[in-house]
């Protein structure tokens, strides 16, 4: 029988479709992904000069937008969101349009083309978060942004324009829809039950211990009960947390161990798939006494159609705990 | 400079990125999908045998079963719901579950496999308009069912797994959220101003008529202004309706016209793109008069990242104004 399960924070329901499920190995015969060699990678040490000038980087040694970084930031040449005026809301007959101000960076993980965040060793990927944070902190000043979020795009599959691995950061002036339904869920269940929905989930899955993937004495990894497709992972502090940026320097080192051990469990486990992973961390400027920050990790092995866009309910056709119990063993 | 547009219903942004704009007829030059033949279709006369036997088909002689069909309805072979039993809320711990009841049903365009809809006749078109009406008001009885969906995805990019033209339809226990976003959003707005918002919308669009591709008498089909994706269009009809079981015979023929021909201008315009349709009609059992029914269409142009999936909010590279001038000289 399929069966359906509702989403503890956004009571949002989710399909799993056990009469077309499919056994978690079957999902490792995607094709991995390489990233290509391509003559010219503005990504690359020498093409500096082919990118918007740097606001951060990590380097022992050389001049800004010279080579030798470890991590390098930069604006998006083809920003989605300008950096620049007041985001302004503009009244246009029935409708509401506004001027998008916002910020649109790039976050370059090393210098090497084809070495995967899976693939690194920790410091590096500290380096990677620590860029994050960095940028997070500065950008989370201006009060003409509202959401800062944070993602990678893996494959072409999953969006990737660009080979070289990545992430990007969006600074926006409205926080977006899915974080505004987290938002009302952990209010009312606070209000309901003067809990954290996501401090309940995470004593939950401990005790459960079927949906975890790595646990940490600061971190865990786990497919959510109502995961939205086969192989999703949140990774969440124990301790609560609104802001990403609320994190000290060993919680970082700690988070860094937890994503790099788990996107090596996927990338060995289902064989470097395409995929997405995202920040959710709460809106600038307030309290949300409620929230909790988490990455979330969404692999690309299936392709949605008409029933998912257009309700929002998504058929997953795999178990979590089937997916979780066979990631723990890579 | 990038614009964000609010969503008039749901509140919802989307940003339009100028700065990454494409003229709409760059997307012409997507592949043109061609359904491919298929040693034994399933769903091609004299293989009747290999579907559940049919809940509905239009036929002028012939026996249930067997060939001589003109739209043929049958239970999908691979249900995401069953239709049996009673949907039970289980508690799991701090979890909810719901046993997967509900229906699952394929809707067979025509018996010829690679008849598209933009190019059968208008009548066929409105015998498969019909069946859709069958169904629903058949499945509207069933008190376990709360909102019934509606869906064709065309081309493997949009999620088809059979090329042979067919329609899905989704019997669901529960409402999903994108429709209880609409549904809260247009509560809202009838509260506030005692009209329907999807009413106004209409008064408005066909006055402007900058973003209207097709009008008749009882229906339109335009982009919406704050259109997700490139080449978004709505088909709605005029006269507020809140049930797509609410049209008269003579609307039917009509809406059979303006999915037909707008389908075609999309079929012409962008080289037959892989693409979603589905049908948003009010919830059953309930009233709900501030609801308008609807069908959203929405080519497979782009690909979607962690930005879109973190977030909810899409950022559409075309303008929906632009689409629509170009749909219009097909």
């Amino acid at each position: 029988m399929p069966q359906l399960r509702q989403d503890l924070i956004t009571g949002k329901w989710v399909i799993i479709a056990t009469e077309r499920a499919r056994r978690p190995h079957s999902f490792s015969e995607t094709k991995r992904i390489t990233p290509k060699k391509t003559k010219i990678c503005p990504f690359c040490y020498g093409n500096e000069y082919m990118t918007p000038p740097e606001v951060l980087a990590f380097r022992d040694n050389g001049k800004p937008n010279s080579s030798g970084w470890k991590v390098r930031v930069v604006p998006n040449k083809f920003p989605a969101l300008i950096h620049e005026g007041k985001p302004e809301l503009i009244k246009n007959g029935i409708y509401s349009t506004m001027s998008g101000v916002g910020a649109h960076e790039v976050i370059i993980h090393s210098p090497h083309h084809d070495l995967l965040l899976p693939l690194m060793n920790e410091e590096q990927v500290e380096l990677v978060l620590k860029a994050y944070l960095i940028r997070y902190k500065e950008l989370s000043k201006d009060l003409n942004l509202r959401f800062i979020h944070i993602i990678v795009n893996h494959g072409k599959e999953a969006g990737a324009s660009l080979d070289h691995p990545h992430s990007q950061l969006f600074g926006l002036p409205i926080v977006p829809s899915f974080v505004m339904d987290e938002l009302d869920g952990s209010k009312k269940y606070y209000n309901k039950f003067k809990k954290c929905v996501y401090c309940e989930i995470i004593k939950n899955e401990i005790r459960d211990g079927g949906r975890v993937i790595e646990e940490t004495d600061e971190f865990i990894a786990f497919e959510p009960f109502a995961s939205k497709l086969p192989f999703e992972t949140w990774i969440i502090p124990k301790k609560h947390m609104e802001h990403f940026s609320d994190m000290s320097e060993s919680e970082l080192r700690d988070c860094s161990k937890v994503l790099r051990n788990t996107m090596k469990k996927i990338y060995d486990g289902i064989n470097d798939p395409p995929l997405n992973y995202w920040l959710h961390s709460a809106p600038l400027h307030n309290q949300y006494k409620n929230y909790h920050w988490h990455f979330e990790i969404i692999p690309k092995l299936t392709t949605t159609g008409g029933f998912e866009l257009g309700t929002g309910t998504i058929i997953n056709t795999a178990l979590p705990e089937e997916c979780a119990k066979y990631l723990r063993k890579f």
